[in-house]
């Protein structure tokens, strides 16, 4: 008997007769006597749905976020309400409870909202009373009751965020991927599924591209030590633990390879290497919301330098005027915007104690033909922005290179 | 400069432009100067969209109401989402409010809830920052926070409590017909819009099937005294206002025609004329939750009376087997179901003192060869039971005998 934590997605409730398989496996969760708390995404494709019709409503203009968010939440409160149904004629007691009903409070950053507390006490009340929670993922309330969402994939926070509120035995997250991959399979057909992977690994592989958990949820698990399994809501295999580390992860030296399409590189050429441009730019680029990932700035020569830093595409265009402007002050230099990169990277605890993966990286792109552009690298990560075209190659060639197509 | 609740129902927020037009028609009343609160219904279809989903889900079982409540309100709140965006794109600052939001408390009665206390301080609030406050209609909460919602039309409710909570000038319900009529236009082309009408009027002829307004919503309104004015979200004509009796209403006689279809006829012949039987049958009716209409019973005879209820179509079959057991206890006599008969109604302040309005209605049926099954008054109004196939006919006779096609 255990307190778990299940977080189905859109495609696992994608359907009624999914919501059907969704309840069937919930209920024999509560037949071996767990107590089960599941969170739920919106139904596959009702998210963009709703979007696209507030833009539509919109016009020309920008819909108000805070409506937005009100609009998008439905989609939340549609599949709890849906599979709180489904069990309940199946003879098991179920409660949707939406972001208000736990007081899950957020900050008020409207479509992006982050969690700051979760009364646990509805939560226990339900259990309880012997039910399952079906909460809505995805959305909270700020402090003055507006309804807020926490960014796409938010719903994968939610369920981590409950577990750790709970301090449940367990957090699965059912998906429609099997678990985590060394790399991407479609790209690799060696590619293989790791079993178990660190909170470090996994939170590299997250921001670089694996899209199987949202990042901020891997945070959170690793600060609270909640251990979450990402397993297949079409199967009953066990897909991924992903845990704290421990001796038996420290043996492999290279987790997985990510690659990352969804890149565009801005460089502004002869920056006055002076205190305070920097920050101002990036102050800038955080006003403006636009995130961004790697930031490259090598020693200057002449006291002019070239600095680098790569964002997602669809921001691409907000970043160049920002970049222009902050060259503009000093009147010199000129920006280039380059929506082609790709960015592949490798990640694995055991690179803090070998040395040479990075060179064996580098070795191994050069040796498959593939220039590298950039390069950045973080205590168990190394990652080179390198041509699109090359990318599906890179990661072969690295996957293979580093042995990570035999069992480990 | 006034206070102003507007409400807007299905088929007036039922798209995209429709949504556009309500924006528009609700800066027309801020330019001018009035606070305006909102009440807005679901886009049309979307509560049925909703309902069935639910019962797909729930398969051969019955589905909770809880959470049939929490799926169907979400129709509201994408609505009023929408149209906070449409107003905010124009320019007119605008919040979405929902049931918790406002704090709108009503029973537990799901699927039905009656509204029991209403915050006007959230809304003020909103009103006090030039905001229009757009409320999602239809729902509340109860004491333990789970959504409720008021049952069909519940949005003409929610906008009448709104009105009185704020103490509003004038509560507008913007509808898909041009207001009301002295009946229905497509039975009689003759039929007229009435420009005023009294609550007691407006009521007999909400509960007899002119489906303008939500009864209970105008129970409200004459409890509170809140102004009423029904008209169309497609013209700018004047609709119907509801509001007190007065002097110039008191001139008519006979104010409208209606006529119900969905009526069936339920009698127990043979009912020994004794204390309780009456009782213990209706009891058991509103245990199974059947609306009784009319209720018909004679004076006996041989100590042996006929007792005749009707209840809409849909319960017919509830009620057979409640009607049956009651008779069963007595050993004797026989339940008559009949389906076919339909409702035809006159309602008038004027009857109360003009005598011979419910011979005069007799004798135009007569006159016009269509039989009586039976009748029950009210102090402002006469029904007829008549058969379904005469109903048209037997409206067109009263509206012109009653001289309603005549300008008043």
């Amino acid at each position: 008997m255990a307190l778990i934590v299940q977080k189905f997605g859109g495609t696992s409730v994608g359907s009624v007769e999914r919501i059907a398989n969704v309840a069937a496996r919930v209920a024999r969760f509560r037949e071996r006597g767990d107590d089960v708390v599941v969170v739920v995404s919106a139904m596959s494709g009702e998210t963009n749905r709703l979007l696209a019709l507030g833009r539509d409503v919109a016009g020309q203009g920008e819909p108000a976020p805070r409506e937005m968010d009100a609009l998008v939440a439905t989609g939340e409160q549609v599949a709890s309400a849906l599979l709180a149904i489904a069990l309940g004629v199946r003879g098991v007691p179920a409660r949707s409870l939406l972001g208000h009903q736990i007081r899950l409070r957020t900050d008020a950053a409207h479509t992006k909202a982050r969690i700051r507390t979760i009364d646990d006490e509805p939560l226990r009340e339900v259990l309880d009373a012997g039910q399952v929670a079906v909460v809505a993922g995805f959305q909270g309330i700020d402090e003055h009751g507006n309804i807020t969402t926490l960014g796409r994939g938010g719903s994968d926070t939610t369920a981590v965020a409950l577990a750790a509120a709970l301090a449940a035995d367990l957090c699965e997250i059912y998906t429609d991927v099997e678990g985590v991959f060394t790399t991407d399979p479609r790209i690799c057909p060696s590619a293989r599924k790791v079993p178990k992977i660190s909170y470090e690994e996994m939170l590299e592989l997250a921001s670089l591209g694996a899209k199987v958990l949202q990042i901020r949820s891997v945070e959170m698990a690793m600060k609270h030590g909640v251990k979450v399994h990402v397993r297949s809501s079409f199967t009953d295999a066990e897909g991924t633990l992903v845990t704290k580390e421990d001796e038996s992860l420290e043996a492999i030296v290279v987790a997985g390879v990510a690659l990352d399409r969804d890149v565009a590189k801005v460089t502004l050429r002869g920056v006055a290497d002076e205190p305070g441009l920097a920050a101002t730019l990036f102050e800038a680029l955080a006003d403006a919301h636009v995130v961004v990932d790697m930031i490259i700035q090598n020693v200057s020569a002449d006291g002019r330098t070239d600095l680098t830093f790569t964002v997602s595409r669809g921001d691409a265009e907000t970043a160049r005027p920002i970049a222009e402007k902050a060259l503009g002050e000093q009147k010199r230099g000129d920006v280039i915007v380059d929506a082609s990169p790709a960015k592949v990277s490798i990640v694995g605890l055991g690179m803090r104690s070998h040395a040479g993966v990075a060179a064996k990286m580098f070795r191994l792109l050069a040796v498959a033909g593939i220039n590298i552009e950039a390069i950045s690298t973080s205590e168990i990560k190394v990652s080179c922005l390198i041509s699109e075209a090359h990318g599906a190659e890179a990661v072969r060639a690295l996957h293979e290179g580093f042995g990570l197509a035999d069992p480990a």
